[in-house]
């Protein structure tokens, strides 16, 4: 990697600084995240002043990551400020004494830029084409609308969780008059919003802390077998059903409510409320998380330097490919499997009937399934489909996720075993995932030795499948080893295969 | 890593490749492994001639092997065959011929040769001091004797468990007769060796594939928590248990035995008579598996080049640091974090009375909290745990294994769990663990910034534990955030702690 980058997000709520190290264009990766809840906003009354002790946290945590980069040989630092900076009566103040106490420029976003690079993280991370974005902050919301993956516009209101929950959460638990006046106020903060309306087809996707951990609440409810919240979808009513179980419980009680960390314990149930406004008003029955956003964003403008504006043009290719090169896949053996296992796919199709989807999935997994290689030989199968499951992958749902992981984990050995990850997969996904295994499996001994020795392979379907391979060079091993391999294909097509 | 080598050993059952890159005494990793079940020895009648088929399985693999070699970039290859190529009537024909078609010039071990290399894989891998090792291949049976870490003598029988499979086991399942005599021929082939005795603190340690697979059925059998097979301890009782349940088996029920791989499902029993009559002979109540033997070897004669013998002066410390570095541990902030915690453990050795053993294993977690970045910065302790426990730590214990893995799972946050490994932890090590984490934890706050801002600290013990801090620079977040992470320490002490 030949660029360090930390990008840091001063909110009203917490700040972050992100460490990215990346080769513009080729490749990238998160490297360190620092988080500091600093409550910049809070106690702002009508003045509009930033309170003495929230600012002195601000630059305290400024002081800490400016330190943290220098330590950390962080070669440039993108420091944003929102909300919280933005409205402040006494912004210049406070911008003063963090350029001259920490070091720090803080570049203060305008509305619009905020929503636009949140926008940008979310877009570079999620399949989102038509739709809308929501983003709940601390001290405001932004909605953005999106069409065929371009940013159309935006709203944002000062309806943050921080200051929500300062002017309407006043007793422990909230009061019913207290929970009513939220509601309205939720309610009416984008009552002029005229072009949020779901029009069937239209996503809807969140980002920021408070979305992130309501799609957390909610895994923890449903026993979801996944550790990842990238990508997750939930249902307005789930979200009903989350409020009306934070309603009664006191601060206290909160404190230990699964899925829900303890900092955000007491502006969950504003920005809760927030969000079920928002839905109630573009009448939308679900929405997905993207664990990217703003300060994503703002790091696409440098590793995707001179687009405009910087997207992806294959995300998800470029996705596997950024997997692949992190834990130095051997791309030539990997691009042998590929072609293969795609090369079988299609030959096969009679016999599966299977579509696009599926056959780039198995040309993904093609590419990935020796990563695991980088934790330890022993089990490779396993750690690969570890690393799947647990990556950064962008523009995968969850249930792509789980097949990727599980035809890695079955690339080699074993009957294919989906039952643990039921709940995000969908009626026939444990055969197809067996039937794309068992061509995986086929491709991979047929690529034994590493060589290239199998250049092509030519199927006659019959009774029997019969692969005819064409080799240069010895292939005994590996046409040996292929047909030991192939009880998992008779297993999962219900048919006998012999390759020749 | 500067090199790339391959060590091949030609067996009477499999034939193997291991490939390692390394440079030399500096780290070292396992990069690929190729295995193929040749039966080398199969079908070797009274006239030691090895047969046609079984030397055409062997030569294919060699060729196999050759060109794995050469398209993955290894740039040494050093070849071995061990009891089926040794005890040949016709080696030199088959040595040629596998030179001539497969290009690959195989050393032919002598029998104390064969039993060096697995000691210095052994005893490179395991905590083995005094005791014994014992290797059961396809064709033959070492034992040796080691002390002070020294190799003393060695012992070697035609006693393999192909050899042993073929003469013995020949009705499916074996006749009453036929156990007979198979246990009467392996309690006669260890007859004569008079200095095989437990002592009482001597160690009894196995290598190859009959023993670890003997570990495996343990592991399946007694719900082991744990993915590793390395430096697990079995005892007698079960091995005869694992025989008593193996005895009444046909070859097909075999085919589904738990932890039983298909290709070793004939010849198991014979293996296990071998090793159980081994085990009555010394009187061992135990034996403990290392993962690592012979070819492993070999290989520490490249890697520690120049040493005589090349054993490693502090395997632990070795071992712990190249998995530090293989996953790009940042090593000044690591130490710092190491030298915190120790210093904190020391100063309340009134409090929590642990010994230089818990000590070591605080500084290697300390070592490895932050390895978990490799795989993905958001839930890296979890990742870091993962890591920790798939690793090929060499020199701990699982019970070790699990510990330093615990410790770097809770160096951040969250209560101490050891429930899921309670069959490898003692009673006991969930506090140790709790307590350990706590200490890591406030070491690791205080060295949030990576900035090293404070310097040492000095604990003063009272009603309340004081930890007073010697910094430079600002340690005003540092100091506000290991306070806030001091719930651990409260909980485990049961005092609450102070940071100033």
């Amino acid at each position: 990697m030949q660029e360090r980058i930390g990008v840091i997000d001063l909110g009203s709520n917490t700040t972050r600084l992100v460490v990215m190290g990346y080769t513009p264009h080729h490749s990238f990766r998160l490297l360190d995240e620092v988080r500091e809840t600093v409550r910049l906003a809070e106690g702002v009354g009508d003045d509009g002043q930033l309170q003495p002790v929230p600012m002195a946290r601000g630059i305290e945590a400024m002081k800490m990551f400016h330190s943290y980069c220098k330590s950390t040989g962080v070669t440039r630092i993108v420091p944003v400020a929102t909300s919280a900076t933005r409205d402040a009566a006494n912004q210049s103040e406070f911008l003063g004494r963090v350029a001259q106490e920490s070091g720090l420029k803080l570049r203060v976003l305008s509305t619009e830029e905020e929503a636009y690079y949140g926008y940008l993280g979310a877009v570079n991370a999620l399949d989102l084409r038509d739709g809308f974005l929501i983003d709940i902050g601390g001290g405001s919301a932004e909605v953005t609308a999106i069409r065929g993956r371009g940013f159309v516009r935006s709203f944002s209101q000062p309806a943050g969780c921080v200051r929500f929950s300062e002017r309407y959460v006043r007793s422990d638990p909230i009061s019913n008059r207290d929970f009513k006046a939220l509601q309205e106020a939720a309610t009416n903060s984008f009552g002029a919003l005229d072009w949020l309306t779901n029009h069937g087809g239209t996503t809807l996707a969140g980002i920021g802390g408070t979305i992130r951990t309501l799609a957390e609440i909610d895994q923890k409810l449903s026993g979801y077998p996944l550790d990842r919240v990238h990508g997750h979808t939930f249902s307005r009513a789930r979200l009903d059903e989350i409020i009306e179980l934070l309603r009664p419980t006191t601060l206290r009680q909160r404190a230990d409510f699964p899925g829900l960390s303890r900092d955000r314990a007491d502006l969950i149930l504003a920005g809760a409320v927030i969000l079920q406004q928002i839905m109630e008003h573009g009448r939308f029955g679900e929405i997905t998380v993207s664990g990217q956003g703003l300060r994503e964003g703002v790091f696409y403008e440098h590793f995707l330097v001179g687009e405009d504006p910087p997207l992806f043009s294959d995300m998800r290719g470029f996705s596997v490919q950024n997997l692949a090169r992190l834990y130095n896949y051997e791309a030539i053996h990997s691009a042998k499997v590929r072609e293969l296992s795609v090369s079988l796919f299609d030959q096969l199709r009679a016999l599966h009937g299977y579509g696009d989807w599926e056959r780039e999935l198995l040309g993904y997994a093609a590419q990935l399934h020796d990563i695991g290689v980088a934790i330890g030989y022993y089990d490779h199968h396993k750690h690969g489909a570890y690393l799947v499951m647990n990556a950064a992958l962008q523009g995968f749902s969850p249930r792509e996720v789980v097949i990727l992981a599980l035809l890695v984990r079955y690339h080699r050995k074993g009957d294919v075993n989906a039952d643990p990850y039921k709940k995000v997969l969908h009626p026939g996904d444990g055969e197809r995932v067996a039937r794309l295994a068992a061509l995986l499996r086929l491709a991979e001994y047929l690529e034994r030795s590493k060589s290239q020795v199998v250049q092509s392979l030519h199927v006659e379907l019959g009774e029997t499948v019969r692969v005819v391979t064409k080799t240069i060079g010895d292939a005994t091993v590996e046409i040996w080893d292929a047909n030991r391999r192939a009880g998992l294909f008779q297993k999962a097509f219900g048919k006998s295969i012999e390759i020749v």
